[in-house]
Parts: C-alpha cells; sequence; structure tokens
C-alpha cells in the first residue's frame, strides 16, 4: 500500500482536507495520508510547484502526491496523473506538478477522466474531493494509471528561473518565503562546489556573508546558507529576514564570489 | 475498526487536539484518525454544525464523528453520543451535531457518563480529552453505546433557517464563510432543478450571474455556483468575496429566477 | 511499533512537517505519526517545554515524542534522544525537553551522532528532518539508545519558575497562552488542596475568583478554574482573556487563600 500526500492552498479551517481523506479512505480502508501542507496561499501555483519539489523526494518511493492549488478548477483545464520512476503525482494540469517533475523521467501520463472511478456526481468548484482524491486512493492501492484515462502527451509547465551569469558571481531570485521569513532562492548549492574564495550575497542595499548555518552570525543580522532545500537561502539570525529585509517572492539576490 | 473524526474550535497552536489523538491511541491502538477541522471559530457552534454536516457524508459507514464546540464545558450541557443508520457522533449537547443528524434516522442517543469509559479524572474545562475522545475510542472499536450512559429522549438541536419563496424567487442567507471567502448559503440546488429561466443573484447592492463554475466570469467579477456541499455559494472569480463584497454570516442572498 | 509525537515551530504553511513525516514513513513503514503542535512560536523553547510536558502523559507508554524548537540548528547544542520510565523524548539539547522530564526518572540519554542512523546528508539548517525524524523512527522501531551516540551526562534544563508564598497566598506567573487566550500559569491545583476557604486571583488592577469551570461567571467577566493541566488558569467566560486583561507570558498572578 502506497502512502499518499496531500498538498493544497486549502487551508486547515474548513473540512475539505478532511473531507479528501473521508474519500480516499472510503476506497482505501487504512491509507497512510500525510499532509504535506495546505497552506499555500489560495491560487498560487509556483508556491505550491515548489514545496511539491521541495518535498516529494523525501517520502518512501512509490508515494502518490497530491496537489491541488487550482483557480481553474470546473474550467479547461485537465485534471492529470503521472508515474515517474519514483512516483506517482497527481492534480490539475496547470504547471502546479512541473517543478516536481524537473529531472525525472516521465513513464506515463494520464487524463482522469474515467468516471467509474471517481465519485458518481462531480462538483464543479471541489475536484480535490470529488476527481483528484478518488484518483490518488486508486492509484495508491495498486490501481493501472493507463485505466484513469487517455494519455496526455504534453504537460503544463511553469518556467523554471535559471540564474544569470553575472560579472562578480550569479543572480537569482526568491522562489519561495517560508514561516520563518527565510528567502529561499533558485541559487542551487552546486554553484558554490569548488569555490574558495569568500561567498557573499546582495540584496536591497545590503551585502552580507555566506555562512554555513544561521547562527554563524550576530543575532538579529542578515545571513545566507545553502539550506535544506539545496538552494541559497537568505535569513536574519533569530529574526524575519523577508520582513526586515522588506523582500519576498521575486526579489533579486546576487551570489558574489570572492569579493 | 473505524474511523475516528475529529472536528473542534481547539486550534492547532496548542497541544489539545494532540492530546485527544493520545487518548484515543492508548485506547485503541492502530486507530484512524482524520482531522475534519479544528478552525471553527471559538465557540461557534454554528459554524461547526455547518462544516459537520458537509463532512459527514463523506467517510466511510459507521465512522465515528466527534465535534467539540463546546462553550458550557464543565457546566450544565449534557455530554452524547448518537448512532445514526449510517454513522455515530459524539459531542457536546448543545446543537453543534444538529445539522448532521438532519434527514438522518437516530437509532439510539445516549449521555456519556459511564466513568469506566473515561478517564478516571475529569477536567472542567477539557472534556474533549477526557469525555469525548475515550468514548469514541470505544464506539470505534465496537463498543456499544448503550454502555456510555442513560438514553436520551430530546437532543438540542439549532433551528436551519429554511429559504423564504419570494415574488421574484428565494430568499436566503449566508451560513458558512470559507478560507477563499466563498460566501456558503442555505439555498439549496433543488431549488434549480427544473428551472430553464436564467437565474441571478442579488445581495447588498449587486446583482450577478448563477454559473457553472467560478471561472465561468471575468477575474474579479462575483458569480454564485452550486458549490460542493449542495448549497449555493457566492464567489469572486480568483478573489475573495466577503472581503470584496462585505458580506458574512448572516448576510441576506436573494436568488432570482427569470430575470 | 511504538506512537511517535511530533511538536515543532516550523508552522504547517511550509513542507517541514510533511517532509518529516516521509522520512520517518521510508524508514518505518506503517507508523503512526499523531501531531502534538506545530505553532509554538518561532524560537519560542519555553513555550515548546510546556507544550510537551502538558502533552506526553496522555500518550502511550513508550511513545517517542519529538520537540523541535532549534534555533540554534547547525551551531553548538547537542542532538539528543532520552528515555525514562514511560516514554522516549528526541529533540535539541536546549531545553526544550527539560519540562517533560520534571519528576521524570532518566534511565539513558544519548546524542544522536551515528550518521548511519540518519540521512547520509546533514542539512545546516533542518536537523528535524536529517537527524530527530531518523532517530525518532529508529527508536520507535525498537531500535537500542545506546546506539544514537555516546551517553549524556547532563541535560540543558529551563528553570522551573516555583510559585512563591505571599501574606495572602501563592504568587506565581503565567507560562503559556492558548489558542482561547487563557493564561496558564505556574500555580498547581496542589495549592488549594484542602483549603476550604473562598480563593481569589489578583492581576493587574483586578480581583476575581477561583470558581469551578469557565461558566460559573456570567458572560465577559474574568475568572480563574484550575485547569487540564493541572494549574491555575486565568480566563474570560466566552471571550479572550490575554486580549481583555492585557497580560501574557511571564504576567504575574497573584492567588488570594481567604480573602
Amino acid at each position: 500500500m502506497r502512502v499518499i500526500t496531500l498538498l493544497t492552498d486549502f487551508g486547515l479551517d474548513d473540512w475539505f482536507v478532511g473531507t479528501m481523506k473521508g474519500v480516499i479512505l472510503e476506497r482505501q480502508p487504512g491509507a497512510q495520508i500525510v499532509d504535506v501542507s495546505h497552506g499555500i496561499p489560495p491560487g498560487a501555483i509556483r508556491a505550491g510547484a515548489f514545496a511539491l519539489m521541495a518535498a516529494c523526494r523525501f517520502f518512501p518511493k512509490q508515494s502518490v502526491h497530491v496537489a491541488v492549488v487550482d483557480p481553474g478548477v470546473g474550467g479547461q483545464r485537465a485534471a492529470v496523473a503521472v508515474q515517474t520512476r519514483t512516483c506517482f503525482l497527481v492534480g490539475p494540469d496547470n504547471g502546479v506538478l512541473s517543478w516536481a517533475l524537473r529531472g525525472e523521467e516521465v513513464v506515463a501520463a494520464h487524463r482522469i477522466e474515467n468516471p467509474r472511478l471517481g465519485l458518481k456526481t462531480v462538483s464543479r468548484t471541489f475536484h480535490g474531493r470529488d476527481v483528484f482524491a478518488p484518483a490518488a486512493a486508486y492509484l495508491a492501492s495498486g490501481g493501472r494509471i493507463h485505466r484513469l484515462g487517455p494519455s496526455v502527451d504534453t504537460l503544463a509547465a511553469l518556467p523554471w528561473p535559471e540564474p544569470e551569469r553575472t560579472r562578480l558571481g550569479w543572480r537569482g531570485e526568491v522562489l519561495y518565503v517560508d514561516r520563518f521569513g527565510n528567502l529561499i532562492t533558485n541559487l542551487p548549492e552546486t554553484l558554490a562546489a569548488g569555490v574558495s574564495a569568500p561567498l557573499n550575497v546582495h540584496s536591497g542595499r545590503r551585502t552580507f556573508p555566506v555562512a554555513s548555518h544561521y547562527g554563524a552570525v550576530e543575532r538579529g543580522r542578515p545571513v545566507a546558507v545553502f539550506g535544506s532545500t539545496g538552494y541559497l537561502e537568505v535569513a536574519i539570525c533569530d529574526g524575519n529576514a523577508s520582513q526586515t529585509l522588506r523582500l519576498g517572492e521575486g526579489s533579486l539576490i546576487e551570489l558574489l564570489i570572492g569579493s
């Protein structure tokens, strides 16, 4: 029995996530369901894509990852399930799955359309419950992906913002602001591999060092760290970098090598 | 082994919900516990009743649904367990269970008073942990409801606000505002069954169409949709209807038929 | 198989908690994982220590309790696992475990350093995922604590603020403010054992009674109750004491006996 993970922008204040779990448990008693996050800002497909990418590689192989950030629910976008060498991904075909697929080989991708696998009545507003949860339960119990619906040739993809080479290093941007106010960028740790010169970060009007951990600077001072996602993140020791530095998603971050 | 669901106004920031689960697991190792919501506003019995009603029919039959929105904890209100043809409901007898019971046949209703089934020491402030969690674990493991305590003849009930017929259609009200700011009303989809004339909604000073899904109107425009609960809800495409239209629980909503 | 509980300051909006669960499930398929709280304010070791203490005694014996409030992650503080007669505690050695250990006999305490039990690559920013989750999975599946690393002689401890005897009773302080705005103090119920005189509480400029439950006073009035943690808490009937009385963590609370 495969693990099912859920990532949505539904929040936890209403009954939406619980209801998805009820639908899964009705189809697969004893299912192991894990919440990745339900705090993605409403409709924020990019934040959802980043969170899914950051989380899915830490789950057991063959897990079924459901991601529902779906402002177009009820409209034209397809509902899809994707199989890679390591896992299954289930969600709307609007790009939310695409960053988790970077570097993965897609084995199969199918629309979710088979009415026998969903609820008899599909609402126009809650496909998390009526389409994606039944599909996830079906896949988690060993169902064959091709039975969900017709094959999909091309999946919607969010462009991945590649860092740019500059005269002094690399220019990247903030992709995600976490609960601590840490600013996670698109600057991968591999950029610093083999570099022995000191590294600094410039953003806004401030320059500060890249260090090994948050506490390597004095309390209240900014610092950059190659963090747990494998990307550079900007933090304030014991503080909130987003608020203090007034930076957020999309803010430019320069990594300066040897200066 | 029956699924246990939990719905409370305890929030998730403290240890209250986790402690309920500890008590359940001590009595029933391996219990399958699902959170429906813990974000009901403190003491909001009506919102809790609506959420329970919206969620419980999507769980496996014979699930045990615990609902604790309990401003009178420690006082005179009874603690009760109710069995219907499809499920068990456990909570304070203050109306929070009553909307989930609409249209259901009550097979048995008992006070929860048997000290052997609860914690030895019952606090005066946390019956979720000391009374309702033990009762739920007992029922989920197949315990007989009549052993919980004496039979209850009449359960407390919140009045259900029926829509009113008007010259132009129906007048209803907002029962619940969800995380997206969607305004869920008491106007059921059955009101529109067989109506071929266009439907509109009037609220505040605005009139807007009933459509098939949120995205059927332009971004930022109001729209009404018969939603996933089976009731009409008012939304803003890619926006927050409650904030933009300044409507909330209790606001009047008119459904206009053929005008 | 032992229950694993998680208590952190990670919040639920990001993928952090979900990822810890993925790591646990990869090592121990079918693990029973319960969230105690992830809403501890960032870096608030004292609040985390109080929540852990309040929750852990309600779980099955031999549960593995993980508590990660860890502002010093990546720095000098040790990662530790502690075994008592009733449970296991896992977390940073910064005091967050210490209040749960009051009155418990420590059977063994070890640093978590064995690289074979963790992830191959340990980040400098997310030991919840890379160190504590693998250690918890190892202990929950019956692993021997001494294999985690060298024995620890002295664990970091937060001082416990003992109440002071005063001329009229006892002086304590607020240790924790819960979601309802209730102010939980360090004044234990045992102080009132055998006292038949009326009890009152003085705080700020107000004096109000100790009663049996919140609803024993009129709506909107302050009241003190020996609550579900075994300590005195100050509440407003159907209201928020922290906001109304403008009191918070550290505020002084006087318990007056017989006046």
